[in-house]
């Protein structure tokens, strides 16, 4: 994928999330800094991007409608709400991400915590008044994104994966077993992104069997993103990465490299892309820039 | 309020609320365990009781839609999910609510965190779900009520109310001006009770007007509700309560007692719980119930 596309595409998904960002009140200043704060703090803006590429691939027409552009904005403070959260003392304990004060550690725990459930609620507000400016015969769709969204984002998805991935951590994962953690990859990394492909679908208005080709793509994305992401834990460049690397071994957390160890894991990553990129042969669109999409992602350092 | 209709009337509800309340799959025992732990933990069950008095205000029929039961559950996990921060260590730090050990206490911090999330997220899951099943026709209500719901507990109600106040308790208090203190009750508790009694209203086909009555209607209730709570942390029984008394004292909090004395505390209960009631006259509806439940919340000892 051409750098400076991706460059200019991530500028214009900023400029998206920017204008659809809380504004402040005369009571509520602190709360609001403290959710831009972290919305802001950086990111590759991935999930949106995802959404949004996977709508251009059904959608007639080029022209992005305002609820994509909300649904954008609302997965992207879903999983800046989770990474607040997963930064807190009782959980992963960061001080740092991406090379900035995470939240809790700028603002204090209570507010680490605040933010992160303002920015979960607020990405239903956003869907909320979207819908509410919709034409009835649009809502079904929007509703459809709806659901897909609240199911990926909660205890059947990433709440449910996060929390067997701080149980196993909490009780040392000594007995951690491979099917455990390959539920939590599918959960706590793979059902946000199923939902960032899907919902670009649905919105975009592709069939069933579409939106359930691209969940596959998307899982299946997902796992090689997760075994990745364990292996430049092993690997990577500090400084790239922006954090600590070895933190897994440090933490004696299992994982993918664990069970199968760093060969076997590098095919996987391999194989599973390779899978995702080959599903996408049977969707009757031009996919190029979804399976470009997908290849940059295996290709990261950081 | 006859005490036998009320108790039937809570049982009812525990009865829609359990009907709704997550389930376990296999890998997420422990946080559904939580989550439903924490509702389950009791509660009077104000909000969903509020939202179901204010529907039949205005319900052509008495039969009681699926819609209104989902949202009668997701406005009770909302509930929870605030009352499950609010007591984590970092925040109020309470080890028991009502008598029974905090999620926090019970699980560990990470999953009164998580547990917490759960049902924020779980609350819109259900919405979501009921708005997939309706008839097109009855979506435009839905997304109204999902629209009121969101902005209420989000950061411009319940999150942006429960930060003030964090805030204030963090910087230790002394220079609390006595509007920020009617912001956090605006926002922190009277949001979600406006939330409840709006709701019923527009799933019931209320007007704007109406529903704007109700709104003013809650308003004054909480405000009335919050400061017979100051007045209760002064002078309540322990035992009834379920938590130690004199908190706000204890913890350097300034009240409504604070800035007016308990004698104007008290007279403000009474005056804002009899405006609420005068306004419902503007209803051209049978409004007994309604006059009752909010009399009997003040009249309550815990």
């Amino acid at each position: 994928m051409d750098k400076q596309a991706l460059l200019k595409k991530t500028e214009q998904i900023n400029t998206v999330i920017e204008a659809f960002l809380p504004k402040e009140g005369e009571y509520d200043q602190l709360i609001v800094n403290a959710m831009n704060y972290s919305v802001l703090a950086g990111g590759k803006r991935l999930r949106p991007l995802m959404m949004q590429t996977a709508f251009h691939v059904f959608a007639n027409d080029t022209k992005e409608p305002e609820i994509l552009h909300r649904f954008m904005a609302a997965i992207e403070c879903i999983h800046t709400y989770s990474l607040c959260h997963d930064d807190l003392p009782s959980m992963d304990n960061d001080m740092y991400r991406r090379g900035n004060l995470t939240t809790h550690a700028k603002y204090g725990e209570a507010f680490g915590i605040l933010a992160g459930d303002g920015l979960l609620n607020y990405a239903f507000e956003l869907i909320a008044e979207g819908m509410l400016q919709e034409e009835a015969a649009a809502l079904a769709k929007d509703v459809h994104a709806f659901c897909v969204l609240a199911e990926k984002a909660g205890y059947r998805g990433m709440v449910g994966g996060q929390s067997l991935d701080v149980f196993l951590d909490q009780t040392q994962d000594a007995d951690t077993k491979q099917e455990q953690l390959e539920y939590i990859y599918r959960t706590k990394t793979s059902a946000l992104l199923e939902a960032s492909f899907m919902i670009g679908a649905i919105l975009a208005g592709a069939s069933e069997q579409e939106i359930s080709i691209l969940e596959d793509v998307a899982g299946k994305t997902g796992f090689a993103f997760q075994i990745q992401d364990d292996i430049l834990d092993l690997t990577g460049d500090e400084e790239v990465i922006g954090k600590p690397i070895h933190s897994d071994e440090k933490n004696g957390k299992k994982t993918f490299v664990s069970f199968a160890g760093l060969e076997q894991a590098k095919k996987a990553v391999e194989e599973y892309s390779m899978d995702a990129v080959r599903l996408l042969d049977e969707i009757p669109y031009p996919t190029d820039e979804m399976k470009e999409l997908i290849t940059y992602l295996m290709d990261r350092d950081n």
